[in-house]
């Protein structure tokens, strides 16, 4: 027989609401009274119902993170971990719990609707679609989309300044007096890949250099894509002395290539990353990127979450993270 | 007014069964029921009840990570972010939610029992005390304990061959010809840091070397503290000329002293890793380390939490991970 929490009232002589309180908000109860409560509940083996609970608030104290298939593994993503680490802390720091899956995992058999564990609020991540989001706004479960812009009334984004970042980044190549800059572009989200090349475009142009399209190259995001890549254009007779890369595994695939040739970084070929994510202190020389504060922007969407589940109004639906260059041994 | 299953039932001209049956076991309902089902549902925008549905079975569908607030953050960790994104995928693929959190936060107030959140089953990872084990299991939560070995009858443990894995390094460094070997101790749990040292200590005697005090240093396993200590012996008049060290991330701030020193790896100095995590790819040259499965043996754990849940009998409660010796470019 599982004990209630009626028998732990009978047993310690307080009421039932003294005893739920002294689990629930035990500052609320006094020293003693919970000193016998707590005897009574470990004499008779009881802990608190949380399902009992949940059924009487109808809330369930979950938030889910959905990430894209795509850009899965979550955990071992480099970029999204940080986000995720910090979307974990705060949601512990409240006693929520948190799921963490993919957009197709939250369809029902249905198709139609978006939800297969119940959850209090949702945060996700990057790339998705509108039917995900709008199927969860009719289940009124709020949503707050990360590292994305997506158009639609009353729906919190926090994006990232991605524009300013690439042109920073190509600006402080050509301010080291290179003039033959690559781009190593990893296929990412159409706004994240557009804004990126973008800012390398228009910093290449405003200093008056040629936009040489032998330069500009689509990669998947990953070492050994990038490293062939860049053994490719650094193999070339008018070879680039400088590698922009819009991301830092881009950049570390992009840097092997150089060392593996025999090419010192940054004397012969200078490399900048993106999103100063932990391989850029990995990798030595350690590598000049365009910081993104991924921990912030995970901290960020969960707090806006939870005023969203709170019942709270936003000052701001949209919020766009700087970037911020970090120049380390690779310039 | 929310729609319940009995408005469905009614829509649709099913019975509350079928219509359950439509959304828990989809492949069990005839593709012309679930058609009416899911457009009556859809209609009414009715999705299921996860609350009402774990009220009725006394089942949570969620299992709990817990980690010693020592080995924090998680999701950062080189080591455990393999493990739990295994046991993320594992738990995923059975519906069920996961909670991740540290061996502090599962604590009542009352400090005696050891949940805030229900759950069907637990994962300790690496450290932990015997009393928040005990705590589970007279609350009839399924333990399992990963990365660590804890002598307590019926608790399935899953741990490393830790001592062949540093043997088999050592060896490897005498094998080429080295004779003074450093050893850089990461401070982990008592297991993991003896069967390390005595692998190291047996290698050594073994092959008639002396064992050297001044080689052997303990370590904070993070970089900073690594290098430090890996550029005080570099500096000795008396060097080592191989570096063993028990993790990789304390094998990288080996490898940053040593580079930044101006001595070539491995010609001027040797450096071994262990676990082989991702940052002995993302450093050059990448780095021979003592592999450890933790994706694996995160897979292993959940499938055992699993068949307990069940009330499955399990072939074997204690598990050993083998590791093997990875020989890439520093050694």
């Amino acid at each position: 027989m599982v004990a209630t929490i009626i028998d732990v009232a009978k047993k310690c002589g307080y009421s039932k609401a003294t005893v739920s309180r002294a689990f629930a908000s035990p500052e609320a109860v006094s020293e003693r009274a919970k000193a016998r409560i707590y005897a009574a509940a470990n004499e008779l083996n009881y802990t608190p119902n949380p399902i009992a609970r949940a059924m009487a608030r109808q809330k369930t104290d979950n938030i889910t993170f959905v990430i894209h298939e795509n850009q899965y593994p979550a955990i071992l993503n480099p970029f999204y971990s940080s986000a995720l680490e910090a979307i974990m802390q705060e949601t512990m720091k409240r006693n929520y719990g948190l799921f963490v899956t993919t957009n197709d995992h939250v369809r029902l058999p249905s198709g139609e609707v978006s939800i297969k564990k119940h959850m209090d609020g949702v945060i996700i991540a990057g790339q998705t679609d509108r039917s995900s989001i709008e199927s969860f706004c009719k289940q009124n479960i709020p949503v707050v989309v990360l590292n994305n812009l997506i158009q639609m009334e009353h729906l919190p984004c926090i994006a990232v300044d991605n524009y300013h970042g690439a042109k920073c980044a190509a600006e402080h190549l050509i301010q080291k007096g290179h003039r033959r800059i690559a781009l190593l572009e990893g296929r990412f989200s159409p706004q994240i890949y557009h804004d990126r090349h973008n800012g390398y475009m228009d910093a290449i142009v405003s200093a008056g250099l040629t936009v040489d399209p032998l330069l500009i190259r689509d990669v998947d995001a990953n070492e050994l894509c990038a490293e062939t890549c860049a053994r490719e254009m650094l193999s070339c007779p008018e070879r680039p002395t400088a590698l922009l890369c819009t991301n830092d595994t881009i950049a570390v695939g992009a840097m092997k290539a150089a060392m593996r040739m025999g090419l010192r970084i940054p004397e012969d070929v200078a490399v900048i990353g993106f999103d100063d994510s932990y391989v850029s202190r990995v990798i030595e020389p350690e590598l000049t990127t365009v910081r993104i504060d991924s921990l912030q922007m995970g901290k960020l969407a969960v707090e806006m979450l939870f005023r969203l589940i709170d019942g709270e109004e936003l000052s701001k639906w949209y919020i766009e993270m700087p970037t911020e260059l970090i120049v380390r041994g690779t310039t």
